[in-house]
Protein backbone atom coordinates (compact mmCIF):
# COMPACT_ATOMS: atom_id res chain seq x y z
CA UNK A 1 0.00 0.00 0.00
CA UNK A 2 1.02 3.01 -0.69
CA UNK A 3 1.20 5.88 2.16
CA UNK A 4 2.39 8.93 -0.03
CA UNK A 5 0.00 10.75 -2.17
CA UNK A 6 1.41 13.61 -3.71
CA UNK A 7 -1.57 13.50 -6.49
CA UNK A 8 -3.81 13.65 -3.08
CA UNK A 9 -2.68 17.76 -3.51
CA UNK A 10 -5.18 20.06 -5.32
CA UNK A 11 -3.06 21.78 -8.38
CA UNK A 12 -5.72 24.38 -8.53
CA UNK A 13 -5.44 25.62 -4.95
CA UNK A 14 -1.74 24.51 -4.42
CA UNK A 15 -0.53 27.28 -7.12
CA UNK A 16 1.45 29.92 -4.61
CA UNK A 17 -0.78 33.11 -5.76
CA UNK A 18 -3.88 30.48 -5.89
CA UNK A 19 -2.80 29.38 -2.21
CA UNK A 20 -2.22 32.84 -1.18
CA UNK A 21 -5.97 34.08 -2.65
CA UNK A 22 -7.84 30.77 -0.85
CA UNK A 23 -6.06 31.36 2.17
CA UNK A 24 -7.00 35.03 2.84
CA UNK A 25 -10.61 34.13 1.47
CA UNK A 26 -10.66 31.27 4.33
CA UNK A 27 -10.55 33.69 6.81
CA UNK A 28 -12.32 37.04 5.30
CA UNK A 29 -15.00 34.88 3.19
CA UNK A 30 -14.34 37.97 0.51
CA UNK A 31 -12.57 40.39 -0.79
CA UNK A 32 -12.56 43.10 -3.10
CA UNK A 33 -10.02 42.80 -6.27
CA UNK A 34 -7.65 45.56 -5.35
CA UNK A 35 -7.50 44.48 -1.45
CA UNK A 36 -6.35 41.34 -3.19
CA UNK A 37 -4.23 42.47 -5.55
CA UNK A 38 -2.78 44.42 -2.43
CA UNK A 39 -2.22 41.81 0.28
CA UNK A 40 -0.50 39.19 -2.92
CA UNK A 41 1.24 41.89 -4.35
CA UNK A 42 0.61 41.06 -7.64
CA UNK A 43 -0.41 42.73 -10.94
CA UNK A 44 -3.87 43.28 -12.12
CA UNK A 45 -3.11 40.41 -15.03
CA UNK A 46 -1.33 37.94 -13.17
CA UNK A 47 -4.56 37.71 -9.94
CA UNK A 48 -7.25 37.80 -12.56
CA UNK A 49 -5.71 34.83 -14.36
CA UNK A 50 -5.45 33.05 -11.45
CA UNK A 51 -8.79 34.43 -9.96
CA UNK A 52 -10.43 32.52 -13.27
CA UNK A 53 -9.48 29.59 -12.57
CA UNK A 54 -10.46 29.31 -9.23
CA UNK A 55 -13.94 30.68 -10.89
CA UNK A 56 -13.47 27.62 -13.12
CA UNK A 57 -13.06 25.83 -10.68
CA UNK A 58 -15.55 26.90 -8.53
CA UNK A 59 -13.98 27.85 -5.75
CA UNK A 60 -14.69 31.84 -5.65
CA UNK A 61 -17.53 33.35 -7.16
CA UNK A 62 -16.70 36.46 -8.82
CA UNK A 63 -19.23 39.75 -8.80
CA UNK A 64 -18.68 42.97 -10.64
CA UNK A 65 -21.20 46.03 -9.58
CA UNK A 66 -20.42 49.61 -9.32
CA UNK A 67 -19.65 51.47 -6.05
CA UNK A 68 -19.60 55.65 -6.64
CA UNK A 69 -19.98 54.84 -10.17
CA UNK A 70 -16.47 53.13 -9.94
CA UNK A 71 -16.60 49.33 -10.87
CA UNK A 72 -15.99 46.82 -8.20
CA UNK A 73 -15.14 42.84 -7.78
CA UNK A 74 -15.64 41.23 -5.44
CA UNK A 75 -14.51 37.67 -4.71
CA UNK A 76 -16.13 35.03 -2.77
CA UNK A 77 -15.17 31.91 -1.09
CA UNK A 78 -17.85 29.22 -2.03
CA UNK A 79 -18.91 26.58 -0.14
CA UNK A 80 -17.03 24.12 -2.33
CA UNK A 81 -14.21 26.44 -2.02
CA UNK A 82 -14.09 25.96 1.75
CA UNK A 83 -14.46 22.15 1.05
CA UNK A 84 -11.65 22.20 -1.45
CA UNK A 85 -9.55 24.18 0.92
CA UNK A 86 -9.86 22.05 4.22
CA UNK A 87 -9.53 19.11 1.73
CA UNK A 88 -5.99 20.51 0.67
CA UNK A 89 -4.53 20.86 4.00
CA UNK A 90 -5.65 17.78 5.16
CA UNK A 91 -3.30 16.29 1.91
CA UNK A 92 -0.57 18.70 2.39
CA UNK A 93 -0.49 17.74 6.19
CA UNK A 94 -0.39 14.15 5.74
CA UNK A 95 2.32 14.59 2.43
CA UNK A 96 4.48 16.64 5.28
CA UNK A 97 3.84 14.95 8.28
CA UNK A 98 4.89 11.22 7.02
CA UNK B 1 2.86 46.40 7.51
CA UNK B 2 1.67 43.18 5.20
CA UNK B 3 1.43 40.36 7.32
CA UNK B 4 0.97 38.19 4.30
CA UNK B 5 3.96 36.53 2.02
CA UNK B 6 3.43 34.58 -0.68
CA UNK B 7 6.62 34.79 -1.93
CA UNK B 8 8.18 33.79 1.40
CA UNK B 9 7.09 30.14 -0.41
CA UNK B 10 10.17 28.78 -1.69
CA UNK B 11 8.63 27.82 -5.45
CA UNK B 12 11.65 25.21 -5.41
CA UNK B 13 10.48 23.34 -2.97
CA UNK B 14 6.71 24.19 -3.86
CA UNK B 15 6.24 22.14 -6.81
CA UNK B 16 4.15 19.03 -6.13
CA UNK B 17 6.79 16.43 -7.02
CA UNK B 18 9.58 17.66 -5.50
CA UNK B 19 7.39 18.62 -2.17
CA UNK B 20 6.83 14.83 -2.66
CA UNK B 21 10.49 14.10 -2.99
CA UNK B 22 11.66 16.15 -0.43
CA UNK B 23 8.71 15.15 2.59
CA UNK B 24 10.19 11.84 1.30
CA UNK B 25 13.69 12.61 2.17
CA UNK B 26 13.33 14.65 5.35
CA UNK B 27 11.71 11.51 6.47
CA UNK B 28 14.63 8.83 5.07
CA UNK B 29 17.48 11.12 4.81
CA UNK B 30 18.22 9.53 1.76
CA UNK B 31 16.70 7.11 -0.83
CA UNK B 32 17.36 5.55 -4.15
CA UNK B 33 16.17 6.72 -7.81
CA UNK B 34 13.51 3.66 -7.59
CA UNK B 35 11.96 3.79 -4.38
CA UNK B 36 11.32 7.42 -4.97
CA UNK B 37 9.83 6.57 -8.25
CA UNK B 38 7.84 3.91 -7.02
CA UNK B 39 6.25 6.12 -3.72
CA UNK B 40 5.58 9.27 -6.12
CA UNK B 41 4.17 6.95 -9.14
CA UNK B 42 6.16 9.01 -11.61
CA UNK B 43 8.51 8.16 -14.87
CA UNK B 44 12.03 8.05 -14.76
CA UNK B 45 12.36 11.30 -16.89
CA UNK B 46 10.13 13.32 -15.18
CA UNK B 47 11.72 11.94 -11.36
CA UNK B 48 14.94 13.23 -13.42
CA UNK B 49 14.09 16.53 -13.91
CA UNK B 50 12.67 17.52 -10.36
CA UNK B 51 15.45 16.03 -8.79
CA UNK B 52 18.03 17.93 -10.74
CA UNK B 53 16.28 21.07 -10.26
CA UNK B 54 16.68 20.28 -6.21
CA UNK B 55 20.00 19.27 -7.07
CA UNK B 56 21.26 22.52 -8.95
CA UNK B 57 19.65 24.28 -5.51
CA UNK B 58 21.70 22.14 -3.42
CA UNK B 59 19.23 20.81 -1.36
CA UNK B 60 19.93 17.16 -2.55
CA UNK B 61 23.44 15.31 -3.75
CA UNK B 62 23.06 12.64 -6.00
CA UNK B 63 25.53 9.68 -6.36
CA UNK B 64 25.37 7.64 -8.88
CA UNK B 65 27.62 4.08 -8.38
CA UNK B 66 27.09 0.48 -9.36
CA UNK B 67 25.38 -2.29 -7.04
CA UNK B 68 25.93 -6.11 -8.34
CA UNK B 69 27.00 -4.33 -11.90
CA UNK B 70 24.00 -2.68 -11.38
CA UNK B 71 23.89 1.26 -12.00
CA UNK B 72 22.40 3.02 -8.63
CA UNK B 73 21.11 6.62 -8.06
CA UNK B 74 21.18 7.58 -4.15
CA UNK B 75 19.42 10.71 -3.53
CA UNK B 76 20.25 12.46 -0.37
CA UNK B 77 19.02 15.65 1.71
CA UNK B 78 21.92 18.45 2.47
CA UNK B 79 21.83 19.99 5.61
CA UNK B 80 20.88 23.12 3.23
CA UNK B 81 17.96 20.73 1.86
CA UNK B 82 16.45 20.23 5.71
CA UNK B 83 17.06 24.00 6.81
CA UNK B 84 14.97 25.03 3.33
CA UNK B 85 12.64 22.53 4.07
CA UNK B 86 11.88 23.70 7.53
CA UNK B 87 11.34 27.20 6.23
CA UNK B 88 9.45 26.04 3.70
CA UNK B 89 6.69 24.47 6.30
CA UNK B 90 7.09 27.71 8.10
CA UNK B 91 6.62 30.01 5.40
CA UNK B 92 3.38 27.86 4.80
CA UNK B 93 2.15 27.26 8.24
CA UNK B 94 2.08 31.04 8.70
CA UNK B 95 0.35 31.42 5.12
CA UNK B 96 -2.47 28.96 6.08
CA UNK B 97 -2.68 30.26 9.60
CA UNK B 98 -3.56 34.06 9.32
Amino acid sequence: MKSFDIHAIDEIIHGRLRLGIMAYLIGAGSADFNTLKQHLETTDGNLSVHLRKLEDARYVSIEKSFKDRKPRTEVRLTDEGRKAFISYLDSLTKLISQ
